[in-house]
């Protein structure tokens, strides 16, 4: 579909405007974004799109979880609100979509049916949810989990790099980290919740199409396996008396490249990101190998027939190298489905937009997962280019995340108009 | 064999005493020895050896690369020199008996020789080589090719660790780097080499012998392979979407294991030894991944076959996953064969000890590589507990050690009177 041909109800020119000049604050290189949660540049970022909210119209406050929130009065002050979220921290070496294009598209959809005159039914919020990227305190989604009272006491004394506390940082940037009860929100007091936001993904810039429907957040099951054998020369230890962690390790690689492709119509993803290998020298066959397995999946059953596969694999790779192993689960989460009354108002706005959409899986977390355990949700995902995110590379086309936030806008208008 | 019964011409009690007073010097832990090249320690041990050397009656000095050398003169004080060497510089977290029991297992055969008032047909030196583990600036066997002019100028600016030059180190240790040519060895000076060293492999101790003759110091291949695919989020991109450069190195490291023991007969041992990945995160999809392959063989033509099976099983991993690959060659030395004379007198010498011993490779270098070049030369394994070494656990039995000697005695009475 031609956007550019078409009317849109969004103001698209504006929402680009704003892209650009929130990229310009914490901005690497040429299109590069670095605004580490709670950091002076977060704190610039949350007051620039606050005065654009408050230009929107939307009352507007930082509560104490540090999440910027612009709330529009709805016909019954009372009745559950409609949210709008994402957040606009960054990962050190991120781009300038990922987060900010739901946050700018939440805010344009709520100046939109202001400019339009439209009171919606129920309040809208749009939030920019704190720290949702975990960098920082090795911890994300603390501003979404924070307002549903989903955190730990822990939590607030875990330390960035430099040793600085969450507790610290939450009463730089302007916090009191007393006071967090009073910014939980009541048992029932949002209605639904509605998140923009870039694939981090190929699917749709392989199927070339400008916007999906997501079905799930899958369920990540988070491994850190460590097999030991038995270090000694690589020049003098003959093969056969071998006990090499690293050659088991290879074989516990392959087969979870092999299980998570053993069904090629099913969206199972397996992948082993970081290993370490001690001693690791050049001359001295592997003692120790440490690495992870990330194991998602949208069918629970599916993946849970996958991981005992995987068990079975790894006693086997141990068994046959003479090696001991341990298996750690640091994750274990189940896959969040999207609400299938969201996603058939997608589908049907999607289809008088003139766009050809597919309903896709969303491997990476976002604030919607910690939204999804108080109420209904539904997620648009927006291409971007190879996939790419979490790199100064990332990019997706304006005229792209403009037909994102005018579906958006439209499921908006149903859900708080129609019903 | 009952060492213990028999009555060994060499002085078993000595050797021992030397071995425990050497290691006090660089003593770490209980068992352990750090006494790295050109150090200070490493200089109080080059003293303490040369004091032995003189009580032994050795005329004793150290050349200019920084080797210890006592001399024993012989009947033709002309004839080409019969040299037993090793070293007594240690890992920086090494043991005890690792080159120390060449150095002084020779300095025995030595003084044995002259207690026994035998004068040997040809000189015969015993040298403690500066340099042979290479660990503080990267490069070993310096003083062993030093002697024999196969140094390169770039090799005295190397640097260690606090960017101390060899050349500097060299100063301090009390040597003239500018008057090196002095100290090498003229062609045809040397006759036949012969050193005792521990195994440091666990094929001895497996098949419960004390020590062992060596049949070559095999010759390692050691390449860097370096694979690179394309990054992306572990839970976003499809498993028919990736280029994994982690699953494509798993294939590699079992390739490396199976070509190794394709025949169970061979000596041949391949390892990956050394794995880096890139960007090493759990959820990102490695982008590239570099490893090391260590291939050894004593058998030329058969390494070369291996060589060009890994080839084409690296070659397949890149196609299969969409993969691009470098190869770079770090080293590719050959086989050095042991002299089928001097092993068939350590055959016989050791029958008449009534030791059962067996020809054995020797994957790790040694001096003696060094040697091979300019003379035959003969190596005599001692058994180390578990086959370990660089490392304070290191063990060897005074008695094996003390056999281990009374065959180089044994070999160098044949060597110096009978020929």
């Amino acid at each position: 579909m031609n956007v550019k041909a078409r009317k849109l109800a969004i103001n698209e020119e504006r929402l680009q405007k704003r892209i650009e000049q929130l990229a310009q604050i914490g901005k690497i290189g040429e299109t590069g974004v670095c605004r580490l949660a709670l950091s002076a540049e977060d704190r610039a970022g949350v007051e620039l799109v606050a005065s654009w909210m408050k230009e929107a119209g939307l009352h507007t406050r930082i509560d104490d979880f540090g999440n910027l929130i612009g709330r529009m009065a709805g016909k019954d002050e009372q009745a559950p609100i409609l949210m709008i979220g994402s957040h606009i921290d960054s990962q050190p070496y991120g781009g300038q979509y990922d987060g900010v294009i739901g946050v700018l598209g939440g805010l344009e959809v709520a100046q939109t049916l202001n400019e339009q005159g439209i009171m919606p039914a129920q309040p809208i919020e749009v939030v920019a949810f704190c720290d949702e990227e975990g960098c920082r305190f090795q911890k994300g989604l603390f501003g979404s989990k924070g307002i549903l009272g989903m955190l730990e006491p822990a939590d607030l004394e875990r330390t960035d790099k430099n040793g600085i506390t969450r507790r610290q940082a939450l009463i730089e940037f302007g916090c009191d980290p007393d006071r967090l009860e009073a910014s939980i929100y009541p048992k029932g007091s949002i209605g639904a919740y509605l998140e923009l936001h870039i694939e981090q993904g190929p699917i749709l810039d392989d199927a070339r199409e400008a916007i999906g429907i997501v079905s799930a957040i899958s369920g990540p099951l988070w491994w850190t396996v460590e097999l030991t054998g038995f270090a000694g020369h690589a020049g003098s230890v003959p093969m056969s008396m071998r006990k090499d962690a690293l050659v088991g390790a290879a074989k516990v690689i392959l087969a979870v490249n092999e299980l998570a492709k053993l069904d090629p119509q099913a969206p199972t993803v397996g992948t082993v990101g970081h290993l370490e290998v001690f001693p690791d020298s050049r001359n001295i066959i592997p003692e120790r190998v440490r690495f992870s397995i990330d194991l998602r999946d949208i069918d629970l059953k599916r993946r849970d027939e996958r991981e005992q596969a995987l068990r079975e694999a790894i006693e086997l790779a141990a068994i046959e190298g003479g090696l001991h192993y341990t298996i750690t689960e640091d994750t274990n989460s189940e896959p969040r489905y999207c609400a299938d009354w969201i996603k058939a108002i997608m589908h049907e706005e999607s289809s008088k937009l003139g766009a050809s959409v597919r309903e896709l899986m969303s491997g990476p977390f976002h604030d919607a997962l910690a939204l999804s355990y108080v109420c209904d949700y539904g997620m648009i995902f927006v291409r971007c280019k190879d996939g790419i995110s979490h790199n100064p590379q990332e990019y997706a086309a304006y005229e792209d995340v403009a037909l994102g936030t005018e579906l958006l806008y439209k499921t908006v208008l149903r859900m708080c108009i129609n019903q």
